[in-house]
């Protein structure tokens, strides 16, 4: 287990009709809550618009917070062709504020999200959003209505977990794998 | 027909392992070719740093030759909802390039750009190429063995097009539509 010194993530769930957003600030290795918002898209005419807001805000809390990393909450599967080409370019347009700036990214499916922080990868919004408020000690004041702001800090609290966590034998394909990623275990012949 | 002035066009065809691009130049109505060309993507390993590329050829494009509108190839349909996310991720930053400079879009489907350059709807990439060469007196020398930086280049020429075409009744949905969009032409009462 690495101890993350200090780092801060920002978590996205990008979306075509609202874009939710959490900041995460990690101090020895104790995530804290420094943000989260939501921004709604329902409300501008165009598509081009939509892209154009999402990118502007991503760039504005870049600029705000400094992150280190994005977390991205990325669905692998979609109702249909057009509605997955339209959320790609939300997403494209909020990784493009990310690379602009030189911020690796890091997606994960929304099951994983939900896995990682309830235990249960079919859990709902709200038990997502409860878990997140209990761990994180988030006070009543700092929780939106909107339930997509705490999607994008699950995002982001997800992607912590996971710099966290100890490296399991799943991390290696097989020995040959593991002795290529570890040489200092391999004893002198 | 509205003559255009001055105007520089910048066409995209963006795709994930290629991007072509194409600049016109229109002066006095005339279209000339300023600059055609590809960016390779296989050769780079993650996603990610395909999408980087992208994003940061299209904002040295734009800062070279400060284009005032773009015009993008967009398919609306595709092979799978994976591919279609793929390439609104390929789309989404090369869109955002544009808004990052308040650049205004506009797409076009594929067919809808042969038809214009060739009258032919399901015409190949050769004939498309063909067209274009002999429309802007391009020269042997200038042409590149990519196709897809003419797939660029055809997306700005049909966006040239559309701008300088007459209106005709199809632009209107009805008389009530035609009336609302030329107050001038309804006689006073």
């Amino acid at each position: 287990m690495t101890p993350i010194k200090d780092k801060i993530i920002l978590g996205i769930d990008p979306g075509t009709t609202i874009m939710g957003y959490g900041l995460l600030h990690i101090a020895d290795n104790k995530p804290q809550m420094l943000a989260m918002g939501v921004l709604e898209l329902k409300k501008y005419s165009t598509h081009y618009l939509k892209l154009q807001k999402i990118y502007e805000r991503v760039i504005s809390i870049i600029d705000s917070y400094l992150p280190d990393e994005l977390a991205i909450e990325a669905p692998f599967y979609g109702k249909n062709v057009q509605s997955m080409l339209k959320l790609g370019r939300a997403q494209g347009v909020a990784m493009a504020a990310a690379l602009s700036r030189d911020i690796p990214i890091c997606e994960y499916a929304p099951l994983k999200i939900k896995m990682s922080i309830t235990g249960n990868g079919q859990a709902s919004k709200e038990q997502v959003a409860d878990m997140l408020k209990r761990m994180l000690h988030i006070k009543d004041e700092m929780m939106l209505p909107q339930l997509d702001a705490t999607d994008g800090l699950a995002a982001a609290y997800c992607h912590y977990l996971q710099s966290t966590k100890p490296e399991t034998h799943k991390d290696y394909k097989n020995w040959h794998d593991f002795i290529a990623k570890h040489p200092d275990k391999v004893k002198g012949l």
